[in-house]
């Protein structure tokens, strides 16, 4: 069993409206509700994949218990939250014929009590042999109230505990899970250039190998996604990507992604060039779906033989 | 103590972003959470009035249950809603330095049983001595379900128990109102002109007089307002305005004006003349306040004198 750690859990409230203007009134038409938070749509998507998952995080308030309730009609889907005070975030995204709006909500600061009990909470599930939890992920931003220096504690206890780890994050806190030795990291290119202040993806990639990270998967959108790793003290790295790239909705295609490498690298023990390949496909067949967590295996399953990998000379 | 209905209660988001931009992503910087919808606001200046006031229509979900919470903070507020099956609605109200964006959920479809409870629940609130009902208002959109013959429905258990009743609605449920006979209609000049397809407010008055309102209220924003009603046959106006009108928020002023009809007209049995005067001071006072429900009694006060009152002719 995969743990997905999502340190800000979110309801996703989907709002159909004729147009979108500023400063006007919106008659919303059709109203969606899902159950959200990149670590949250990790879980769906190993679900589908047919990897059981757990979702684990901070939760609370009546937000909370919506998520809560929404996220038990998904097969395949633990939950083992940590009870917080504050009422969990909700994002709103309206979507018009020309486009979409996004709101996010920040999500409720984390005290010091709560900060511990979600280590302790981690700390359980990984002693814990019922589910036996092989590998973790940790997805998305931080709330307030978690620092970098927290997310690195999480690491810490996944390596105490002999469990691989991946972790999706961007600023700051992507800088603290490569230092504490992250397995995998997964930013996306803009994430990845922003926190290590590079110039190419690949200095990027290379720079979070150097600081800790075990490997880091960048992906690159159309472009399909970049991999290196360690190996006896050099790095080795791949490039992935569809010939043809398949157009549609990019949200939660990263999620999918972070699923396939949890799934082929931290459990399965796959290697590198192999899971970019499946993780290509996956993510390639997600875009396709209308909702984040959303994945067509059998596209996935045409598509990756189509899927070209090259081997990049690292410096 | 006045009984509000609220046909579609919300829950009432505001969003703090810096500035509001179409196709976007927004980091919501600050989340205000109030419970909304017309009827709750209207008992929420009832009870600033210092007039005991109970809200009922139909509530439900996980929203409704955020919406009952939020409103046990208010002292003087009673609730006595209708559950139903479905959730309640969101509006969600995004606010930057140069203005503000709404969106408005459509609220839960009412079956056929909910509208049977909830014609039982008026009944039942109105044949019971504790507390004793003296007054209904009725403030807002109908929701999906809902249609103007079940509004005449309503106003016709008010009437055969002898409560007075104000309705504030709009489209075809405003002349649904009058036709059923509602003691005061309170549309604004928009809604009233739309309804009744007339040229100017004092006309869009006087043709819901004539097919059965017993007054008519009709906001005319920082002009004041205009009232007319029937006495023996003929009609009689009033228009009420400050010379200096007051600049500020104009949200939930149209719900302290049905406050205060409520509380003069329907209640103490107030002339229309004074009880205009009253709407317009308490009104102009809540254009003060960042908050749609909220008054300031002592500016309300102070301006009573300042307001302009002046006797209209009625063809």
């Amino acid at each position: 069993m995969i743990l997905t750690l999502t340190p800000n859990p979110a309801l996703d409230l989907t709002y159909e409206v004729d147009q979108a203007r500023v400063h006007a009134e919106h008659r919303v038409r059709r109203v969606r509700s899902a159950p959200g938070g990149k670590g949250v749509n990790v879980a769906r998507v190993l679900a589908q994949l047919g990897r059981p998952a757990t979702c684990a995080g901070p939760l609370g308030g009546a937000t909370g218990e919506q998520i809560r309730d929404l996220l038990r009609a998904h097969d395949g889907v633990r939950q083992a939250w940590t009870p917080i005070a504050g009422d969990s975030r909700r994002t709103v995204t309206v979507v018009a014929p020309d486009g979409a709006t996004g709101f996010h909500e920040p999500g409720p600061a984390l005290g010091p009590a709560e900060r511990e009990a979600l280590v302790a909470g981690l700390t359980a599930l990984l002693s814990s042999a019922s589910p036996l939890v092989t590998a973790v992920t940790l997805s998305g931003s931080l709330p307030p109230g978690l620092s970098g220096e927290d997310l690195a504690q999480l690491v810490g206890v996944c390596r105490r505990n002999d469990r691989p780890v991946l972790v999706d994050t961007s600023g700051p806190a992507l800088l603290a899970a490569a230092r504490s030795g992250a397995d995998v990291l997964k930013p996306n290119a803009a994430e990845a250039l922003e926190a290590t202040g590079t110039h190419t993806p690949l200095e990027a990639a290379l720079a979070l190998l150097e600081i800790g990270a075990g490997a880091v998967v960048c992906s690159l959108g159309p472009e399909g996604m970049l991999g290196v790793r360690r190996d006896n003290g050099s790095a080795h790295g791949w490039r992935a990507r569809l010939a043809e790239p398949i157009a549609g909705n990019p949200t939660g295609a990263g999620d999918s992604v972070v699923a396939v490498l949890a799934a082929t690298v931290l459990v399965d023990g796959a290697e590198l060039p192999e899971a970019l390949r499946r993780a290509v496909a996956v993510s390639a067949s997600a875009v396709t779906r209308p909702v984040a967590g959303e994945i067509d295996l059998q596209l996935a399953d045409e598509l990756m033989p189509a899927v070209e990998i090259q081997e990049i000379p690292c410096p």
